[in-house]
């Protein structure tokens, strides 16, 4: 459910020759003849059910196959593991593998806020705009006893200072469970490419901003509630679990990691691949990427109601459909796993 | 979809046992210390949704764990591959995964005969119930031209010479396929502990035998025909693509296969194993080992009423339920890759 939100935003084409040009430069061959591990393994983390994931994985594949021919190497054998939640649909996805696909294909159900793999079984990571999911809302933020309290809203835009705080801690401690658990299951000089969505900074003073769509749909679901037709407690203990973090925040976290060299980072100029969509393209990515959730709080009574609303509100406020407006940026990082 | 209805038959009980002996007293642990491969990958293929492909595998990693304790060696991690065919319910599999495992767990979909993961990267094949199904229903069976063609048949039980024949060709080419899949993908010296439904000859002159249950199916779905509630052109196109080879023809394959050697081979007494189960139970296990294909040729349409018509002839022979009067045999055979 991960990828398709942000591909809105970041616009694949660039994700793939950024992706390519870094494997490219970056890969080395496995030239140790002794070495029993002749395949390359890949693992893409937050697949969904494609097809986003087998473009950026063909990109991989494309370019360490390249590494291979230019160095006279023979092609070696690619095993991939597509990973997302537990609750993916990987029925579908593995429907939409492509049947003309030059790899072994894996699916991994799990949170890749923990350990998915064996010690030092993969060769490349890659993870595209999933990273901006949190492992879990922080207890805090639904404890009325805490300042953190997240009351009347479902999301940390224009909430108190704790809020915004109880979030970038639990992003901070995912993150670095994340890069932990990856340096176990990464071979030595093993690759690690990610693709971050983040907000410019953290201030929600102008009309819009990261997050201003989950703030609109929060007053849609406290209009159902003052019709009644939900639990205003259920919207009150309701939260996404998605992060924009200050970039400087993130970049913070990635270069204060003993376990990767930073070989390449840059942003992606979302605005510069703006896609225009119309309302209700907008809303079905949005619904795709978060029914899942809302499901899971609210049971699935409400999910057309509450988006049919949430459709008429973006049609009054087109503006928010535009990235150009959004302090949303891409962080593109390749990570080397340190021997 | 294939394990249920012969852990039936077999009781899981006994194979338990089986593999876990097998595996404890065949297994070599991996001493090598240059070997960068440190993870023990086992793939269990036909896995269908659980959960006897679960306790398949633990008794598998148990015996392991048992090898390397008694050596006094680290325990290694493992990956567990569950392979079954794309239309399987991999997302109720994922969901069932104990939560208190010890591996790594990955999904593969795709048909074990052919190729599924890369060269030398298992350590140990299980496969319990699952090569009795033909990768295809041979073309001659359906060709109205043919010797071979199954008119008026669902299964090649009390069918012409020719037709038997055509299931036993294309069984002996599929395991010939399986087999050679499996040596490349297995390391040298690796395990491949195999459970398959064979019957003890091939004769149709007594009240029961193997597939009698097929040919039951069969005269109600030519019922349905009859009141034109299925296309005869339809039944007369549709062939189960399950075999029951004869034990011997069964060994035959087996031994005269260059890449394996045997190690142990037994064959599972399923009378002694039989669990008795009333009318409802043995046809919702044939149901959800055939209903994929019945679907995938005729719809999901006739389902319930293929089965209620179904379930009323098994109760008016109740006999065929008793595997004691069958000529139904489980081989158990351990090979091990030749390296």
């Amino acid at each position: 459910m991960h990828a398709d939100i942000t591909d809105l935003r970041v616009g694949i084409e660039a994700a793939k020759s950024l992706i390519q040009g870094a494997i490219a430069n970056k890969f080395y061959p496995n030239t140790n003849s002794n070495n029993s591990r002749k395949q390359i393994c890949i693992a893409d983390l937050g697949c969904s059910t494609g097809p986003n994931t087998f473009i950026a994985i063909q990109c991989i594949i494309e370019a360490i196959e390249l590494q291979y021919k230019s160095q006279g190497l023979a092609i070696p054998e690619f095993q991939v593991f597509f990973n997302d939640q537990i609750s993916n649909d990987f029925n579908t996805l593995f429907k939409k593998l492509p049947s003309n696909r030059n790899y072994f294909a894996a699916g991994v159900p799990g949170s890749f806020y923990g350990r998915l793999f064996p010690k030092e079984s993969l060769n490349v990571v890659h993870s595209s705009a999933s990273l901006n999911w949190i492992s879990k809302v922080p207890k805090e933020i639904t404890d009325r006893s805490s300042a953190a309290c997240n009351k009347g809203r479902i999301h940390y835009t224009n909430a108190p200072k704790e809020v915004v705080d109880a979030y970038a801690n639990q992003y901070q401690k995912d993150m670095e469970i994340f890069l932990h658990a990856r340096a176990q299951e990464l071979v030595g000089n093993g690759l690690m490419a990610l693709q971050i969505p983040a907000a410019t900074d953290v201030t929600f003073d102008s009309d819009f901003y990261c997050g201003k769509n989950f703030e609109l749909l929060g007053t849609c679901l406290l209009d159902m509630a003052k019709e009644e037709k939900v639990d205003e407690e259920k919207v009150d203990t309701f939260n996404i679990p998605i992060f924009f973090s200050p970039l400087k925040d993130l970049i913070k976290i990635l270069e204060s990691n003993d376990d990767f060299i930073i070989e390449q980072m840059e942003t992606m100029d979302a605005k510069s691949h703006f896609i225009p969509v119309n309302a209700q393209m907008y809303v079905s990515f949005h619904r795709a990427a978060l029914e899942g959730v809302i499901e899971n709080h609210f049971g699935n009574g409400i999910l057309d109601e509450l988006f049919h609303r949430y459709t008429k509100k973006v049609m009054e406020i087109p503006a928010i459909m535009d990235l150009q407006n959004l302090n949303i940026v891409g962080l593109f990082v390749l990570l080397r796993r340190k021997v």
